[in-house]
């Protein structure tokens, strides 16, 4: 039998702010079994462009990523908020290990091909080399996978984590049963975006067709559970989507292959 | 027998310009055996702190790291200056894998307690925990060391490359047979500061009394000798220095504990 990892992607806002982000640690921590942490950063990245001067542009909600972005959302995601995290997960005694899809050459993505929008130095994964990575977890390493790829050719490239979680999640499932958290300011998938406690508890795929017909399920959700989907599909156990302080709580939206 | 492990150190001016970075990223790739590359950045580091308006304050060649000051070097160290090296030793087919101290636990450090000069957040090593990493080295992965420790409470700390490439040469001196190579701007260490071409081929502790005694060797070389002889005390095997662009030649100053 698998042992159990537990894949837990949470948004910039909650690992930007120290309070949030200590309570995020500590309920992380808490988790049994494996553990693997993805985070964003975008709150950060912004507030440091400016100051450098460089302007964010969002399309969609993605970031346009041009050259000296490219080199602001480097420092931020794989610098400055990873490495405060490992140095919070390491003081919980959590022997983590932040990564960039460079690193141990884990995530290989391609830049974007310019289409109606040139998001710039973005990428879109292209190969997931889990073996080491997975190595590591099986002897208690908890990585923490910061929202960026490589090319291969030697750049970084700007990459959702949204993404990156389910790309880890389906490349490791052939390891681990693998459980995927997504934690964003919601309790979970809501049937009425005004009423924050109508969360769907249960999503089939037939259920995402239909409340997307109907415009229950739109914006930035689509993307998330299409991901959600895609990674049940290829061997990840569950997918769950709740609100970060809730990971001990039962309750979210807990997205199946079926029934 | 234990394997062959070369541990470079290469400071900030190298990796901070795109055509040197290239060269020596090339040269690196080429030494034969398991390897391990420890950089600097501190150009970088002034440069985004001076973007970010936040003053760069040295003293005796240290950076004075107050909590912005902080901010900047685990961002630039960490981010920027570690992935643009990682990425490219991946395009050269090298698994390369950022490190700070915090990832892994591998080097934990305690502030510097204030004597007459408060550095501010610099760490001292205390512990070095290199067992993963040999493991991941005998794997053919080729760590990448930022200089930055953490102190085990979620605290990152900065730290001296120079350091970092000794403290880590002798905890893997128990797993592998070491040559610790320090490059600087130098073709070696030098009788006469203005000739280029005085190195030192061979440097004994002896000599080296002596040519401090009579101000032959001083200033930034005094420490980086010091943590060299440290180190050959502890295991290490040979520790050369010499100019960034002739780690393949013959030459530079050896620094041996007997002869």
């Amino acid at each position: 039998m698998k042992e159990q990892l537990t894949i837990v992607k949470v948004g910039g806002k909650i690992v930007e702010e120290p309070a949030s982000l200590q309570q995020l640690l500590h309920d992380f921590s808490l988790i049994k079994g494996h553990k693997l942490l993805v985070h964003g950063g975008g709150r950060s990245a912004t507030a440091i462009a400016s100051k450098l001067g460089i302007e964010s542009r969002m399309v969609n909600g993605r970031r346009i990523t041009d050259e000296a972005t490219l080199e602001v959302v480097t420092m931020v995601y794989g610098g400055l908020v990873n490495k405060k995290i490992v140095a919070g997960l390491q003081a919980l005694n959590l022997n983590a290990m932040g990564l960039t899809g460079a690193d141990l050459d884990y995530m290989r993505s391609e830049k974007r091909p310019v289409a109606e929008v040139d998001y710039g130095f973005v990428g879109d994964v292209k190969q997931v080399n889990a073996t080491i990575l997975a190595d590591l977890i099986a002897r208690d390493v908890v990585p923490v996978l910061a929202p960026l790829t490589h090319d291969g050719k030697g750049n970084m490239l700007n990459t959702n984590a949204d993404t990156i979680a389910g790309e880890a999640a389906k490349a490791l499932a052939a390891h681990f049963e693998v459980t995927l958290m997504f934690c964003f300011e919601k309790k979970g998938v809501l049937k009425d975006e005004n009423d924050d406690e109508s969360v769907i508890p249960l999503l089939l795929p037939a259920d995402f067709t239909n409340y997307v017909a109907s415009g229950v399920i739109q914006g930035g959700m689509i993307p998330k559970l299409e991901n959600a989907f895609a990674a049940l599909q290829q061997g990840v156990a569950k997918v769950v989507i709740t609100r970060a302080d809730l990971i001990h709580t039962p309750g979210g939206t807990v997205v199946l292959p079926y029934y």
